[in-house]
């Protein structure tokens, strides 16, 4: 993270920025968040952020944050931080409640931006490990990027524990559903193919625009399946992964898949 | 809430605590926490809440907090408000970090304790509306009281949006789990039971005394056996409050069931 944020249309250091002990975001876990890539001092895919965002508060029936105060923020930050290339997070949460579940009559959301340079680090491939805990793809929040992020937390820590990079988690059938940051890309008899919805994958912006680009179809992937796999992705705003093991199998590399699939994500300069 | 709370062994006013905006509860719901009922201006039963919490840390791989510290922070903070009847909440989550799911190789727990005054409101029977929302009993999470409270959230405004005064969680397979807040009692074949762990039920402190006094016993109970259910009840750290109905489902009063339920969790004096 860089040293400044900006809270509640205010930009100031990260040091100084005073969060409420009685904010539901951490009490609650009553919020959602968009982690959004950062090139050349902007937000190319802020407007499709906020549309998955404004489907998030629909969820949670939380008022959406205006789009044009979103975006004047992100300038402001990027521009005050005079960060080029890199990541922004909004966080939005319901804001400060009393004692209990129920929210005050008069919601007053807390929304942040803050921001990360890129470390300019290119990952290799990663070695997943399949995880204890379970995607519910039945779960209205199944399809929303909130607040709730423990279950990816303790995958991603026991999966590193274990001596994996990262977690693959499964939905209650035994079905892929995603990695703990970023949706999973299958080559699978010979096209790619990605987790549905109802597996438990987060309805992820890369793996949208892969799907509109018809660069990839959805399809369930039972984990019995994975030796039929030739090659696999992890997908984030961010990033691109190739991924070389999941549990025991070893998968090849399909580069000429992975460079359509770069290019269209991120343009043949970023890699 | 009171005007004041204990922050990281300070108390001070709750408009002038600082949470940050990098800590990971708020960033990840990375957290757990504890509430406790405040009798006579002590928290009784503090160590079997102390030993849950530590339960709870053990699954998250977080270093638990000092007994002793919390003891002296519940102390100061009751002293210090004056509040002699009511609760205290503990919230403990991993601390501040760096962006990404991965902690800090030293974390710095972020500790905290804020109180509120009993309303001195005694609730009358509650209607259960079932939630769409699923408990899933297998998780490890659903285990503990952690700051994913998401779900929890949703299914009582949910509820409350209906008509309801709470909802009534299942589990995946159609069995009761428990309530957005507290857990669920049943009459039922002349004997009161309460969901097993394995249903979704999260391990409630009355609930356990309860089950250790022999006042009832771990039973699952399908959603379609509720018509031959008496009475219910739903009990937290704070409170017994009868059910009067579930759904469709109309229920009875076991008054004498309830006063030896009541006794045993919170003495005759407090009803």
């Amino acid at each position: 993270m860089t040293g400044l944020l900006w809270l509640n249309g205010v930009v100031l250091p990260v040091s100084e920025a005073r969060i409420s002990p009685t904010d539901r975001g951490l009490l609650l876990g009553d919020g959602l968040f968009e982690t959004m890539r950062v090139v050349e001092g902007h937000v190319p895919l802020l407007e499709r952020h906020l549309v998955r965002l404004e489907a998030g508060c629909e969820t949670l029936l939380l008022p959406p944050p205006d789009h044009a105060l979103i975006r004047q923020g992100v300038d402001d930050l990027l521009t005050a931080s005079g960060l080029v290339d890199g990541s922004v997070r909004l966080t939005v949460t319901r804001g400060s409640g009393p004692r209990g579940l129920l929210p005050p009559v008069e919601v007053r959301p807390m929304i942040m931006l803050t921001c990360a340079a890129a470390t300019g680090a290119i990952a290799g491939p990663v070695r997943l490990g399949v995880s204890r805990y379970v995607r519910d793809g039945r779960s209205p929040l199944s399809r929303v990027k909130s607040l709730n992020y423990l279950p990816m937390v303790m995958a991603r820590m026991e999966a590193v524990a274990a001596g994996y990079d990262d977690a693959l988690l499964l939905d209650g059938q035994g079905h892929l559903a995603e990695a703990s940051a970023a949706n999973i890309l299958l080559m699978l008899s010979g096209r790619v193919v990605t987790p549905p919805l109802e597996d438990g994958a987060l309805p992820g912006t890369s793996r949208a625009r892969l799907l509109e680009a018809g660069l990839c179809v959805e399809h369930s992937v039972p984990l019995a399946d994975m030796g039929e796999v030739k090659a696999a992705w992890l997908v984030s705003a961010l990033s691109l992964q190739p991924v070389a093991s999941v549990g025991a199998y070893v998968l090849g590399r399909c580069k000429d898949q992975e460079t359509a699939l770069r290019e269209t994500l991120f343009g043949v300069a970023t890699q």
